[in-house]
């Protein structure tokens, strides 16, 4: 192993494939060795001479404490699926089509006090007199109900079966006994948590990277009584409740939650919610706590000589890199599970100075490596996206997980890591860590979350009606302006409307992109019924922004407009309250610098629903009478309107027109700056270097200037990517 | 004319074609001759032994008295479209954008008393302290704004250019004067039209019904600079205003309507809109007013030896026939222009021994009789929807308008026309004025007009981006299961939520459907967040009723669901706010009574974006993942939903097996129920005939049972008709 020093991947091991991966490690530039959930490091590759990164998820890893201590177990709050009472009666059995393998009624917590009983057709609270829970039948009993009315009881429950190895064993087949996750939020428990680590560490000694399955908390799974998973929520705080947090927050914040806050009338304050107050309160309580608890786990590694890297994923709530209190624990490694080019972003744009480390799918498991499947096909899919995003914002290693012994069954598949093994040195050795130039201005995505939640994926209604071959991978439908955004050559950053409110709109920001169903925290739903943001918005681009709306911009219904900018954009959206408003027949105003972009492949997805309310408007394209693209100007700044639009390279060069027109940037000349579609261009102004990718298949010819003005043309083979001095 | 007594057709006339007229009464088996907008009735037939109907619009008709008393000219409220402050003074000139040629402000109405501005961002209202009118610029001037704020001005406008005045111009190429409408609200002006149409009776001995265009104010349209229509509403009452009536609303209900009742933050009370109770009592109060003008009309008609007939149309608000005050006004016939089912229905099924009479599609006018085109088509597209709608409710007679001279360039139509009215003929005669036999039990459309808008076509999103070809001719587009059910053999009545509130649900009512989008007053809107109505109905289906929801039932967020009747349902609709909720596979319920019904042919129209939410529901229909039908029991009732039900005799006759099994009558032998596609089937208990009807241009063959219980296997001639002893 004479080049470990420069390798640039993370290699997973398994016992009895010492040769394979010996092999692996040169073919494909490893540099680091590491087990996975279900594989362990051979003795004899435990002591090479390169970075052993050794699996830990700290939660999950004493699992005979963790049955001894049922009052230590992960907890949230559920509520019952609403019953309607047909009597004065009704007897609710809380857990009745939730999975019994997996939630427990939590008998440490009173349920007169820790659990709230609901009308939920007047929305009221049902007095505590008025029910009571049976222990014996697990059931709540609530009197005086008034007939034909729904009835919920929200109960807090302890989880006895993680959702990770719930979904190992039903996908993979995994055997063994249905692991239980532990809250460190209890002293005790975290205690014996910080004892188990520090005996983990010496026990160790040939490891040099403690890679951790995060720390505290899992992302929300519920599943039902057939064992099917009825809600996710990949970032959500439904699993970090517990009567001891409760009593904590309410000393800390004045004031205490009730279990309505976290069921939240059955929609659980998921992640595409606009949050409320009072959640973003919880968040930011869990967020302390969680850093602080992984702060002390860093520091026993790094005072045992290791370097610590976290995985983002899985236990991860409260430790999100985008965090500002993230980079206070410490982390030297942020690995990401990285399947496009939007999930490299959120690994490769969080801040501070840890190494990013891309997971690629697919992982080595048998729901892919399987006969008659060729694992190429996605693995090639995944590729042509990273790579188009990795140009704009440095990634400093690659790696895989799962079963080696799965992966080398698949001998194209070796040779196509092997390639894009090559393929990340050269980018690596070009471009040397450091940015590809960028052009426009700063461009600012708004939703509600923000910075917190940049790069996460704005998923669109279509999604839910979406089944996927795989439940653990993302694969979005519809309406992703991200994944075209992420690998286009602008400075992006997410802002949230409280950052509005708080500080207005910094001077640098140059174009705003609103997207987003509406109702959605994307969108940002009631922030649009504040008249502060809507003069913030409107004065940023009165006085030289632009605004790009996609989907639903600005959508809120108030004071007579469902688009609440619809005064910037010159539109309106059909919600059946401006029926009587005449449809006009659309005329295309083909002359518009953005018009002349349109190469007639691009993609608008659904119809829109929406149209002019203004005269002094472009339509660029429309669907029938549905306006799917339009522009406008409006004081000294502009607006353009997409309707929808879903990834394709054509819709990314889109939309690269659409931000360069925005910022009043299309006159400018740009070096290494693509006008195709299916090839991507940028600079390395550090390193002098130029580089060209072809995402498709088939040869391609490209027109670029280079730095000193010169027209090339360049000519690359399918999927070719080539470097040059710039 | 021999045959005059025998004849059930009013024959549009004109000067110079007194042989066609005289050729077609005999041939279409007229017993009535009518002028029209436009012609005159020729001496030589006015003394012809028949009834000679004579049209006038008395609010029209002095066009003198008009232009010298522009006071009484018809009045309504405009707002301004909202403008941008962009500094602290805004100078906003209320009509800018309105048709300049239609509207005046209106220089009797005090503009601080009478009009309003709004700042529209926050939804306040300017004190008036803050802005004044500058009559000579004829704008309104705003001070201390907040920038970036926007602002409105509600302003009253005169009306110099009747709306169908100005269509018959911009349309039909009219010349002449612009006409004014007089708004007969003004005792002087009342008094006036009053005198007029006492000499108006005295001119004309040789009229026989007097064929009122209507009476006192017209349906809203709104035109913009370039005369184009940009706002209709065949129902709305936003052009009934005055600042005299606006005082005695006062007086009568001891509160005063604002400008902002009105312009409604630019929605203006749309038909399609939830009405609010102050809208409602505006018109309740406008029906009274109306009433009573067009009774004291009736009156003198009928001392003069005349009948009075009604137009339903124009200058029609107020006066609609399915109001309870429209019977105390004396009308003798009611006109209804007929282009489809749903439109006849509106005419036969309201109260009243009023004649009901159709004026049926293509009007005689250039736009369908020119060149080139076939007047057929439309006519027989019309012809096959309107008869299976007559089957189940009578109409007494048919009718034309127009220029003769014009259909009489088109021997095919004339020949038509022949066969249409052969075929009424042969209806009357069968079904004597007697309704056919109904099955099941009786079906309400519960929405938020109930019986005054019966049989008003709900307008679905999709119709807001049709534009139609000709705008005064109802196409609807999309969702239109009235249509479907306009021809099926129930008893149907329209109910409101009000209703519901005061009276609750009937006994008699078997099934209650509730149709629309979102947010419309077909849907219901804000009456679902009521628990009295959600519970009115949870307890309806549950004691055993049939509910039917159609694209948005019950739609209103709220506690949780969207569909408040979710749980009648067992579905919810996505809005963004249920994204974690995991999609599961559908799986049809093949064995289910309504998915043995179905034919494959039918269409559910757009994507529902329903999914399911009990696991005792079946799934007859589907979209991929969206739910396009399903069904499910509840309590000891049943519940249906679709997604969609655009108007196609496949769909009509899913409707009948849908209202049929949600009546639990689906085990009944019924009597020449059809369940054929393409043929209709009834038959009519007192002169004990029965009918069946091809739908279709090819021959069909349908089996029924007769009423002795025998099958019958009956073969039909496309598009045949046909007549048999039941």
């Amino acid at each position: 192993m004479a080049n470990a020093t420069q390798g640039h991947m993370t290699l997973p091991v398994e016992v009895g494939q010492e040769e394979v991966v010996l092999d692996l490690y040169k073919r494909w530039q490893a540099d680091a060795l590491r087990d996975s959930d279900g594989t362990t490091m051979p003795d004899s590759l435990a002591e090479q001479d390169c970075d052993i990164y050794s699996v830990l998820c700290i939660v999950r890893a004493d699992q005979a404490y963790a049955k001894a201590h049922p009052e230590y177990l992960h907890r949230k709050y559920l509520s019952s699926f609403p019953m309607t009472a047909m009597t004065n009666e009704l007897v609710i059995k809380p857990l009745e089509g939730y999975c019994s393998e997996k939630y427990e009624l939590d008998n440490n917590s009173d349920p007169k006090r820790h659990w709230e009983v609901r009308n939920r057709t007047t929305g009221d609270v049902v007095s505590v007199d008025q029910w009571d829970f049976d222990a014996e039948s697990g059931t709540v009993i609530v009197r005086e109900c008034t007939p034909y009315h729904e009835y919920t009881a929200s109960v807090m429950v302890r989880q006895v079966w993680d959702s990770v190895s719930m979904y190992n064993a039903l996908t993979n087949g995994w055997t063994g006994d249905k692991i239980r996750s532990l809250d460190p939020y209890h002293p005790e428990c975290r205690a014996h948590l910080k004892r188990y680590f520090a005996q983990w560490l010496e026990e160790h000694p040939n490891t040099s990277v403690v890679r951790f399955t995060t720390f505290a908390f899992l992302f929300v799974i519920d599943a039902n009584e057939q064992n099917q998973d009825i809600y996710r929520d990949w970032t959500g705080y439904g699993e970090t409740v517990s009567p001891e947090a409760l009593d904590d927050f309410e000393k800390k914040y004045g004031y205490r939650l009730t279990p309505e806050d976290f069921v939240d009338a059955g929609y659980y304050n998921g992640t595409y919610k606009v949050p409320s107050k009072r959640y973003l309160d919880w968040m930011a309580f869990i967020q302390k706590f969680v850093a602080d608890f992984a702060g002390e786990l860093v520091g026993m590694a790094h005072a045992a000589g290791k370097k610590a890297a976290m995985f983002q994923g899985d236990h991860w709530i409260g430790t999100e890199p985008f965090l500002p209190s993230y980079q206070e624990i410490g982390i030297d490694i942020n690995v990401g599970a990285v399947e496009d080019g939007v999930a490299l972003r959120r690994l490769t744009d969080s801040a501070g100075d840890q190494v990013k480390e891309a997971r690629f799918y697919p992982y080595f498991f048998p729901d892919v490596f399987r006969e008659g499947n060729n694992p190429v096909t996605e693995s090639m899919s995944n590729w042509v996206k990273i790579r188009r995003a990795m140009l704009h914002k440095p990634l400093d290693r690659i790696g895989y997980g799962g079963y080696l012994s799965l992966a080398n069954k698949f001998p194209q598949f070796i040779d196509h890591v092997t390639q894009i093994s090559d393929e990340f040195g050269t980018y690596r050795q070009n471009s040397a860590g450091t940015e590809s130039a960028k052009i426009g201005g700063k461009v600012a995505v708004l939703n509600a979350w923000g910075l917190a939640r940049s790069w996460l994926q704005n998923q669109a209604q279509d999604q839910r009606f979406y089944v996927p071959p795989r439940p653990d991978v993302m694969e979005l439908v519809g309406n992703n302006p991200l994944e075209c955004l992420a690998g286009l050559p602008f400075d992006v950053e997410f802002i949230s409307f409280e950052d509005i409110l708080a500080n207005g709109i910094a001077d640098d920001i140059k174009v705003i992109i609103n997207t987003g169903d509406a109702n959605s925290a994307w969108s940002g739903g009631e922030y649009w019924g504040n008249p502060q943001i809507v003069t913030a918005l409107r004065e940023f681009v009165g006085k030289g922004g632009g605004l790009l709306g996609i989907c639903d911009p600005s959508a809120h219904l108030q004071n007579g407009r469902f688009f609440q900018l619809g005064d910037v954009f010159g539109l309106e959206k059909e919600t059946s309250l401006t029926m009587g408003r005449v449809a006009q027949p659309v005329q295309l105003d083909g002359d518009h610098y953005l018009a002349q972009c349109l190469t007639g492949e691009e993609d608008f997805g659904n119809l829109s629903y929406v149209y002019s309310q203004a005269h002094d408007m472009s339509v660029i394209a429309s669907q029938g009478q549905h306006l799917a693209m339009t522009a406008r100007q409006y004081g000294e700044g502009r607006s353009v309107y997409l309707g929808n639009l879903p990834f394709s390279m054509t819709n990314a060069r889109l939309l690269q027109h659409v931000l360069v027109w925005l910022s009043k940037s299309e006159n400018e000349s740009y070096a290494w700056l693509s006008d195709s579609a299916l090839v991507d261009a940028c600079y390395y102004p550090a390193t002098e270097k130029a580089t060209v990718v072809n995402y498709s298949s088939e040869p391609q010819q490209l027109e670029v200037t280079d730095k000193s003005g010169e027209k090339q043309t360049i000519t690359l083979e399918g999927y070719e990517w080539r470097w040059m001095d710039a």
